[in-house]
């Protein structure tokens, strides 16, 4: 018996040391996606000994980029640190969990592509493709949620089955603005970009009431 | 012989944080390498008031570049899961095995390049060269797995020397899936692209029906 | 009372796990930002068969980019031992923290681009923009210590409060050099970059005095 | 005296810690060179519809590159090895070790500059730049060694010391190694790159022989 509790033990530590890896992982993966996201914001070549004036009117031009990056950078923070407290709710992974999230970290790895897409092409086809990204990726992290809420052996105690049921909820809230967004693109562009901007700052004041209670 | 215990318990603790790094430095590089590979997918130069029909028209014609890149992604990922799956069962590291995972890891940053040139040059050339490329990180694999099976002293326990045979196996196997689909390349290159979904499928089939059973 | 000590004690560990995330992920992109500016240090493109003198010419004509780059790499260098030292100081995060840390790696990841720019166009407004993104970093890392001071439930201990004043004013103190040091770039470009050396070594002189009693 | 006991026991965790952070830094940058010097290598832009021949001559053409990269790949490699066997060694960190090991990665992060610079220019010009910043390199690590070496309190263990002596003593040999090949170069630059791989394989093998009595 006394081997069944060290091998009971033993199992114990390994998840421990897997959903911290999965976590080290998506952590790398979405530091490299915000990090390189920003560093992709060049100036464009200009002449060798180009006036001040100049390089002036090529760093204001950049502003829909500037734009763009922020909001992005906005936005995958968000993820992140939501990524970061619901993962405490999670005790062990199983395959179904390693997948989905690999699924939504390659959709958080399209959010430059869409960034830069919508700062080069403001019109409606980039705003129509950053809003269905951000869609998506709401969709892909229910997912993540739902896969850690639905199975009792892998959630960290009973109270997480209640946070991930939020936490799905309001994946598919989001991704219902964003799709209303993509509709709104249809009759004014700058308005779709305006309700990016309230999503974000609707996410941080209820994330602000809500934080720090991670696992009462 | 309190000062042995101690030092045997100091030993231990170094080989477990050798591991420990040994599996970090291998999930940074593996992050870098999917990570990069996703935004290395852009937009390719559009006159700058480029009509919508002109960049919808330019977004689709990167399709190749969206099946490689997705492609290559599901199978890093699948490489990534095993590698940490196995790795759990590595108790300590010999110069041996930090080398030929360093193989390992090489042959895995070279997978971006073989997506790139398949999804832009995707006959003959392209199709012959990507499936090479994860022949040879089959065998890399295999030689890891390899090197951990054939010494007791860097197992962790029993189980692992079976554990390593099966990993060395269907590394070998998968290795002689991805050289048979070169020599299918030659008949058709559509085909053997689907039989490189088809080793993905596969595998996340056999791997679902063995996931969660780590170490037993 | 068992499960309130018992829950107190799961608290404090999320917690110091939820400090090391921050730290880990900061790390990260710090890293990322760090490397990549230097990465990004590239020969010019020539002729295929240049002679070596050409090679040479082009070399030495690098000189301004490797100057900003390495004092980039001192500066971020300099900030990143800060934010070890004085996250040792930190017991738990909120919300408020996470994003002020945020906005700091954001601020940060601009280095790179104010770097290139100095190198590329090292009048008026280069230095103006180097300098004046310098002084954002300097303020948005008084703003994290701020948040860290102002809260005795996040700080590690009573001299926290302390040390994180220090850095405060540090950081106010930091700011205004950079600022002064745009003045200094409207008399002479080359004072304001002599300036940025003095920092670091005013800094270096000064860690050196203060470093290794983080937490006496 | 309780509290001195506890206020030395936490001191240890956060040296140690420091430790953790400055190892973890590390390979976070070492990650990200080793892995974009090889994500750096590109098919040459060839025509949309360049035939099969086309593509294998581009293929064959960047073999100077293939060469390049694996040769620093290997050499960063064994820095890596190196440098994770020897921070056993260290039992806490000095703004001394913190910065000398700063610029160790800055050295290190100009590797794949120097790599790109022989793959393209393999000429004299780029023999010698490789070959000068593998010696800075070497000279950069025995000096890490050094600052571990010559202070007890930095140091884990006794034999730490000699350990140290003689990391220093290969990274001097390594430097004067590296200074023969740029002497060499002049007469064959083919010579000094056959002297380079020399160097790597007789590491290897040195390694091996020492390898796994890390902290005897």
């Amino acid at each position: 018996m006394a081997t069944e509790i060290e091998a009971a033990q033993r199992q114990h530590e390994l998840d421990a040391k897997a959903v911290d890896r999965l976590v080290f992982f998506s952590d790398a993966v979405i530091a490299i996606v915000i990090t390189l996201m920003v560093l992709e914001v060049r100036l464009p070549a200009l002449p060798e000994h180009a006036t001040d004036a100049q390089v002036v009117a090529a760093l204001i031009a950049l502003w829909p980029k500037y734009f763009a990056v922020v909001l992005s950078f906005l936005v995958i923070g968000l993820y992140w640190t939501l990524h970061h407290r619901r993962f405490n709710f999670v005790r062990r992974v199983d395959s179904q969990l390693v997948w989905l999230n690999l699924i939504f970290l390659l959709t958080m790895a399209c959010v430059p592509f869409a960034t830069a897409l919508v700062a080069e092409h403001p019109d409606l086809v980039g705003t129509v493709v950053y809003a269905a990204t951000l869609a998506i990726l709401s969709i892909t992290a229910a997912l993540v949620w739902w896969a850690v809420g639905r199975r009792p052996e892998i959630r960290a105690d009973p109270a997480a089955r209640r946070e991930m049921r939020i936490a799905v909820v309001m994946g598919l809230l989001s991704a219902a603005f964003f799709s209303v967004s993509i509709a709104v693109a249809f009759v004014s562009t700058l308005l779709a970009k305006g309700l990016w901007l309230l999503f974000f700052l609707a996410n941080r004041v209820a994330g602000r009431l809500s934080f720090g209670r991670p696992a009462k």
